[in-house]
């Protein structure tokens, strides 16, 4: 029987990996939530996705949404809840709907580690989601960070790892959001993204800074990573071009800035024009010149898509597959992923 | 028979018309030009696409590139080329290709109108254009303007148009062109643009001026029509409701900037994320509050794509087919326009 599953929070999130379950073969996309008329929920509505209401439901008349019934009655059909709810608002969910109804659910990277007790990238640590009830996939950083390093911590060992983060100011439909103009340090020494990527790939050192620049179209990471081997550009390039979910990009290719990766995942047919595959770009792979054990790489991180596919992992995890690699061919067949 | 379509210039708009090309069931895609190498060249071989060189062939032989042969070799086998080259490159490829071997052409809005002798908006006047050898495809902004102000002649007949454009400074995968922060206006009073709207949509009196912005997202036209009768704004919504490849957005919804139009456009499917239809603000309609005879609204229009449809229509055109109201709803059937 297919998983039954529903998105809670129909956001930027949360849309997305509706549309990734309705392409599932073993699951079901039994509705979404809105609790404010937009153009989301008339194009949820197009998509002939039943729509359950958080609250007043005069918008969503006044305006010709069929409204299925309320979060309340949602919560007896379903299997699995993607929680796709704003920072904080998914520890008040997971509270009043999905402990007493004993519904499974999936957090975002907003929600602390403590809330689901799991944290979660599906190629370095899935079997520790199986059967759980409740996983938090992290945020897109520090699930971009993850995919790469935990291949060269399997390749070569990872003494420590030094992070720069440079994020992108706000999504590319997000009009109430800056610096349009700046660059903007986050003010904490580290950021919390090494400590976030602690929960997942544990045991590694990682410091990391981030800053925000005036840009919507990703976020780029410039990485040091010291090695317990010495590491090879070559190896470490195939290893990378091997990995499931990770695209080597290349100068050569006139693949320059993130804008340009966008262009490239728009070519590609990605739905939304999204790029789930973390890049590295290949000519900005390097070692130290000196001798030192030390990697140096740049990656992109597509903030609105990279953990889509690890939510829909974490669904059949919780479900109960044991197979991690079985599970990530799948999604990635579905959604037309590397 | 189908009908034999090459694209020469595969750039932003050639790409898109390839696509768009491929998906008609009465014409063909022959291939598409490269002169280098690039993601395109890679993402063109992916899809299928024959790929015809201009020059040098060493850098595509060098990253995997099959060459069906070069932009020669093409000539002999196709009926239409659309031409997507940057401007005035058109006109020279007219010379030292289309004419010498007969082949119909269609021009984007870079060329001048005497190139083709046919300027062309499909809504306005696709009859202009049947039989034709050479059509030139206004740009994206005459389009706009074309699609909107045709509908309101029709509807009260046009005194004048004064129209403002503010432009996207570059398109998104560009990282080579500003500005970044500025506002820079064309210093050539009207612009072009308005004496270009008198090629398709004749007898209209129209003065425009314009200016770049730093957006990556869509133009925006605020436009002033003095009218032969007084409008209804209702009257005027319904209007552009009915109208092809024109859509009314609402502020109710949250569409409240090009951002966000962009972003509906991806959520709605269109290919690239694209935005093939122009789109009008429902609450940004308005009548003369002194009771003139005048019009106000403003519409955006996206660059890379309002003029794929009309390369298509203008290539069933020029073919023969006489009922412009029948290729508009196989064009827009295909890729999904409304």
């Amino acid at each position: 029987m297919a998983i039954r599953v529903a998105v809670n929070g129909y956001g930027t999130i949360g849309k997305r990996v509706a549309d990734a379950v309705a392409l599932q073969k073993d699951m079901k996309l039994v509705g979404v939530t809105a609790n404010s008329y937009s153009w989301l929920t008339e194009v949820a509505q197009k998509k002939g996705y039943d729509i359950y209401s958080i609250g007043d439901q005069e918008a969503f008349k006044q305006n010709g949404i069929k409204i299925a019934g309320t979060i309340q009655d949602l919560m007896g059909k379903v299997d699995v809840i993607v929680d796709g709810a704003p920072k904080k608002i998914g520890k008040e969910n997971l509270e009043k709907f999905y402990k007493p109804n004993r519904i499974k659910a999936t957090f975002q990277g907003g929600e602390k580690h403590a809330t689901a007790g799991t944290s979660f990238v599906a190629q370095c640590n899935y079997n520790e989601a199986v059967g759980k009830d409740y996983v938090r996939v992290v945020s897109c950083n520090t699930t971009g960070l993850v995919r790469t390093l935990n291949e060269i911590n399997r390749l070569y060992g990872i003494d420590s790892v030094h992070a720069t983060m440079i994020r992108r100011g706000a999504d590319p439909a997000d009009i109430y959001h800056g610096p349009i103009n700046g660059i903007v340090p986050v003010l904490e020494m580290p950021s919390h993204h090494g400590p976030d990527v602690q929960t997942v790939l544990k045991g590694v050192e990682i410091f990391t800074t981030a800053l925000s620049v005036s840009t919507t179209l990703m976020h780029v990471h410039s990485i040091i990573a010291d090695l317990k081997r010495k590491p090879d550009i070559q190896e470490v390039i195939q290893r990378f071009k091997d990995a499931a979910r990770i695209r080597v990009v290349r100068n050569a290719e006139v693949i320059r800035s993130t804008a340009q990766i966008m262009e490239l995942a728009k070519d590609l047919g990605f739905a939304r024009g999204d790029m789930p595959e973390i890049c590295v770009w290949e000519e900005a792979i390097g070692i130290d010149p000196n001798g030192h054990n030390k990697l140096f790489y740049m990656q992109a991180v597509h903030q609105e898509s990279d953990v889509v596919p690890e939510n829909v992992d974490a669904i059949r995890a919780m479900m109960g597959e044991k197979d991690a690699q079985k599970s990530i061919r799948m999604t990635n067949e579905a959604m037309g992923i590397k």
